[in-house]
């Protein structure tokens, strides 16, 4: 008998919470970090490395999946943890980002959003209705409604457009999402820019329709550091304490440290997957760029405390080797260090708020990044993964 | 302490041989079939998931290792077993055939060859004893001699000269290989191109210098499969029972199963990865060309008798998929199965000598592949492997 979704808080430290979310497909500790499956494969690695290197969730995207294989095929072959060979919790998107960041020739309008597909040209409809039935063909455990979401910076009244058009949309998501089988779970968008009182309605209006989670969208679109964490830090407060909170598309290991901080329990982002592809590394030491030329002769591994053997075995040397040679292995074993290195984080900052001593964990981690000068002098100069 | 090189006859049936070859880094079950790792990796694949398909040992390739990222540097970082984390027995060749195939600009002479690095220009020179010199800096369990492969067709006077010039550079490389770490083998490799006369005078003058395997060169370089089973089935028989026989750069599973029924006890080719990446998979019912449209809705595996997991569970439908949103897994996948299938069919081979039934076994084998038709139909008209 699956599960039915729901959230437990397990621990708070100041804002920082401790949680475990069930799902019909396995439990998730929060805070936890969502590598990215965009077509369904993250990207490289089978799903037994993603696993060891300890998720408990990925994330897909609706909108590649939309169009190819397409949703109604992977319900066909059993749905999407059968197909990509994930038995754990699944969150997909709603496709909306990407459609709009993504493809040319689109047309946005009340009902929802029209494009062009980029494989074949034809014109392709998402509705927050359509959203929500991909998603449950797809069989994810948590969906996300549909929403409009802007770059950054936009004016106030584009906004506040977008934000009441997500706001009818997180509605229309919300009546559809009525047919999906009991124990998923839908989560609403919190819109509205670096405006501040924008966030506070998006959040008024979306707690009162009621989501089983609620995500910060709109973020990591252009603005600068600083308003991103201006945003979370007025936002998270408002979000009901008795629900998961995902801050959809970020960030760095810094940035999630912060997120942390301010009671976020969920997050995504392809710089693991992306930058470890690029030949950057994350370590407990700041980031490495194994592409640079004092990495030649280098004996040591990329990271010697790091509980994935990957990152304990591989000489940088040959690491460097396997990225000037164009070969594909050095690209795997970057992007599973890199999400071990994230999960490995996500792990001390629940164990940390556990023991009440979020803060001196931060602080040590952060340290950690910036003794590197001491640890590895010849890794100055490496370039920042962001 | 590191065992030295040996070879033993456990049985034989016909002319097929089940031996076993001790090297310092392991032991490897013969007949044996060694992933090539060119550039110090087997494309796309870690160390453990190369061993989990069933090696025992792998070829690495001099040519390119020399030129990046270097013999010298890699027995700096302690070897080459070391660097690619291989440690089980590593086998090279001795760069003669990638120069001369790949290299332009390249001269001729006794003395050796001269070529044009592809990577940098610079003009590098390579001579049976530098050729010697790099594979003991690598570390080689087996290295090869220096030698000359002609493509075919060529005139019997240029196979004549290229057959003797291969024996002087032999007997160089034999007397440079006196400096080697005691327990490493060399091998001799006979030339003559698909000239009975000139083959026979090759293996005669190489058992008399004496080396500790013969490789069976210049094949698959342009000739038809009939001239290859005829150079095969003429060279073997003269060929030392007590020595390890290396045939190389072949070939397709039948190729393989033509070979260990005239006695050659070792391969190596690039086809099950290289076809891998391309989408060909070899399985016990034949090839499947997992890009074709018919696979798109086929939730099936691709050999669900198969030792290997990763042929047993993920489904046609979703390799095809990453194939066609070039995503890399399925270019890991399908290698991985495809070294896997190899493997499988050696282990048999071994097995059914043993119990003196190979003939029945290759006869078993075939039908199975034949049988395709019954089993797969919708495979009819994929594309064969070679």
């Amino acid at each position: 008998m699956p599960k039915l979704f729901s959230f437990r808080l397990i621990a708070t430290d100041d804002a920082a919470r401790r949680g475990e979310i069930t799902t019909p497909h396995g439990t998730v500790a929060t805070p936890a970090f969502m590598p990215v499956g965009t077509q369904a494969t993250v990207k490289g690695l089978s799903p037994e490395v993603v696993r060891a290197t300890g998720a408990d969730i990925v994330l897909a995207n609706t909108y590649p999946l939309m169009l190819r294989p397409g949703a109604e095929r992977i319900a066909a072959l059993g749905g999407l943890h059968a197909f990509m060979r994930w038995p754990h919790p699944i969150l997909t998107d709603s496709g909306g980002f990407q459609v709009m960041s993504l493809s040319a020739l689109r047309k946005l309008e009340e009902k929802g959003v029209t494009f062009r597909s980029h494989l074949d040209g034809a014109m392709v409809a998402l509705s927050p209705e359509r959203a929500i039935e991909i998603q449950r063909l797809l069989g994810a455990d948590i969906s996300m409604q549909l929403d409009e979401c802007m770059k950054l910076p936009a004016g106030h009244a584009e906004l506040e457009r977008a934000m009441h058009l997500s706001l009818r949309w997180a509605e229309r998501s919300k009546r559809a999402f009525e047919q999906a089988p009991k124990g998923r779970a839908l989560f609403g968008i919190v819109q509205g820019g670096d405006d501040r009182g924008l966030r506070a309605e998006s959040v008024r209006a979306l707690t009162g329709i009621g989501f089983d989670g609620y995500a910060i969208g709109g973020l990591a679109v252009g603005e600068t550091p600083e308003a991103m964490r201006n945003v979370i830090e007025h936002v998270a407060p408002m979000l009901p304490a008795d629900h998961p909170r995902y801050l959809m598309g970020v960030g760095t290991p810094a940035d999630l440290l912060e997120a942390v901080a301010r009671g976020l329990d969920m997050f995504d982002c392809v710089l693991p997957t992306r930058n470890g592809r690029h030949g950057l590394a994350f370590t407990r030491h700041g980031p490495i760029n194994i592409k640079n030329a004092r990495h030649a002769d280098d004996s040591r591994p990329l990271d010697e405390k790091s509980p994935l053997p990957e990152a304990r075995t591989y000489s940088r040397a040959y690491l460097h080797h396997l990225f000037k040679a164009n070969e594909t292995l050095g690209a795997v074993v970057l992007s599973t260090v890199n999400l071990a290195y994230y999960q490995e984080l996500m792990a001390g900052t629940r164990a940390a708020i556990a023991a009440g001593r979020f803060a001196d964990f931060a602080g040590e981690i952060r340290a950690g990044w910036s003794a590197r000068a001491d640890i590895y002098p010849e890794d100055q100069g490496d370039v920042a993964p962001r």
